[in-house]
């Protein structure tokens, strides 16, 4: 059954962790597991220094920077099909620097200083759900 | 540490549902859950009739149909971050009708006669992947 935009929230709400999918200009898409924390009526997903990577100056920023558009998808998966469920925002998104960083507490992870170089910040422009 | 192609697609194969996104004419991206198999070289996503939709002509078609780029990305969340993985596939999409079907019979679901619509065959252009 589809899920409306409040009951889709509140689900999104019980886990902190999706894909995030981009425009990229010669792809089409890219896309990227991140984790995610509410931030009033916005989302704000991390750019750490913690899990390693080439570079902090990632696709998924450029791609952003290029064209805001982008999808949040959360899925629970469960070999009971009868207790799938998942939960889609669509969202324009802007890069913000790690003044946001606070809103982040709740992953030990990101308690040191310096965890968080960047922040993406979501403004969802639809929100909708589905769960079996 | 990344992974190359063999190792990304050695770990893909684990695994049989992951997140695939697709080129939206203006939404940008769009992206939706699915089930997958190995094919050869190529994947093969099933369109279901067994999980509830109020159609089969989907938008993952019409944006395929349209432009057939896409990824794939199947990503293993853990609370523990060392044990985080994923796997991304870029691929182009050709939609075919049922005769794949049976490549599903891995799925319980799917043994009922019809119970697959149409398939999605992926034919990787890039395999990559991570893990901490």
């Amino acid at each position: 059954m589809r899920l409306d935009h409040d009951e889709a929230w509140s689900v999104l709400l019980t886990t902190d962790h999706g894909v995030l999918s981009t425009v990229h200009p010669t792809r089409g898409v890219d896309a990227v597991p991140v984790v995610f924390v509410p931030f009033g009526v916005e989302l704000l997903i991390p750019i750490d220094t913690v899990k390693a990577k080439s570079t902090t100056r990632l696709q998924r920023i450029a791609n952003l920077e290029r064209d805001p558009r982008c999808v949040l998808l959360v899925d629970h998966y469960d070999d009971d099909w009868s207790r799938l469920w998942w939960v889609r925002v669509h969202a324009l998104a802007s890069i913000r620097d790690d003044e946001l960083a606070p809103a982040f507490r709740s992953f030990d992870a990101y308690q040191a200083p310096g965890a968080i170089a960047a922040v993406i910040e979501l403004r969802p422009t639809e929100v909708t759900g589905w769960r079996a």
